[in-house]
């Protein structure tokens, strides 16, 4: 997605960058690294793009021009530290009849490197905030759990891609957020061979 | 837990409370509902005991007398609309083969009627708060699936506890919060054939 520095962009960000860090894939990670900090900090009502920009060094406008705005912004900050594409290919490499424990697995390697990150702030501002919420779930239920449901030929696609996200959703709470022990602390395999099975019937079992 | 008025109470609120409700346990509901709301309204840091005190036409002096100042309050304003004691007794009466089914059941039966009614504001206090965040650990890791999981003679009791507690906070997430259909309006006893298997594995399968 990078685009060779022109001499002319066709938003003129050359002579307003001046005195900035160069456009390009450096800035665009500064962006969304503080774009992380300023949600986990303020929530997404609260947070500014303004600060935002400030806080990477960026001129605002290139918030818009890069991810289309503040939902766009909010979308790439929760979308990391890998991307959804990686995300579903590592999950669906391996036996179908083990996606439940990949899943549990990938999502703890996602979060555990960041003992859960930006998970507080997304939570605040899904509870606070209906774009929010709508993000999630798009995000979550459809890109994520939907695609993976999609890759079994299973009755009901949408309530089991729902039913994931409710057990992906409260594991994260619970580790992350709430913080109840013994499961907060407990080694990836041990919530992999726990909850795993769970999963794994919400994809392709008996839900009748 | 109610006292017979008296004339002479420890903490002199008859001349106090002149031209107010009068103290009971009215008066302690009117508090409740007003905390939930205020609770519901602005999480947890930035509710006022003032506000809610004022909101009740309580004597704010009151909330530390019934409840031991805002925490209590919280809790209070959380444990609606029955109490743990009930929540228990009504999960707990049937076969046990079923608890998880039971789990469900009441615990929709509980928070359907409100649509969820404080849960966003639970959450959105939990996120932020690590008071609060001890709070529902305390409520629903120890005191509710604590004592659930007691009443088996399972293995890891505190691991299930927790394990319990992830998948009803996700449904609650799920159903309440970001609303994933067709989670969110999908009937009681849908969900409960989905989800009771999980929690009753959760309670006594095999973890391992």
């Amino acid at each position: 997605m990078s685009r060779p520095t022109s001499a002319r962009e066709p938003d003129g960000q050359r002579i307003r960058r001046r005195g900035r860090r160069p456009a390009g894939q450096q800035t665009k990670e500064a962006l969304v690294e503080a774009a992380r900090a300023e949600f986990a900090e303020r929530g997404f009502d609260q947070a500014r793009v303004r600060s935002i920009a400030t806080a990477a060094g960026v001129d605002p406008a290139m918030v818009n021009h890069w991810f289309g705005g503040k939902d766009g912004l909010f979308m790439a900050a929760m979308d990391l530290p890998i991307d959804l594409g990686e995300v579903l290919a590592r999950i669906l490499d391996g036996a179908p009849a083990h996606t439940g424990e990949r899943i549990v697995r990938t999502f703890l390697s996602v979060w555990d490197p960041v003992s859960g990150g930006p998970f507080a702030a997304l939570l605040r501002s899904v509870s606070s905030h209906e774009q929010a919420a709508m993000l999630v779930r798009e995000f979550v239920a459809e890109r994520l759990f939907g695609r993976l449901v999609a890759t079994f030929d299973s009755d009901q696609p949408k309530l089991r891609a729902a039913l994931c996200a409710s057990q992906v959703v409260g594991l994260g709470m619970a580790r992350y957020v709430i913080r109840v022990e013994p499961l907060a602390s407990a080694k990836p395999e041990t919530l992999v061979t726990a909850i795993g099975p769970t999963l794994q019937r919400y994809l392709t079992g008996d839900l009748s």
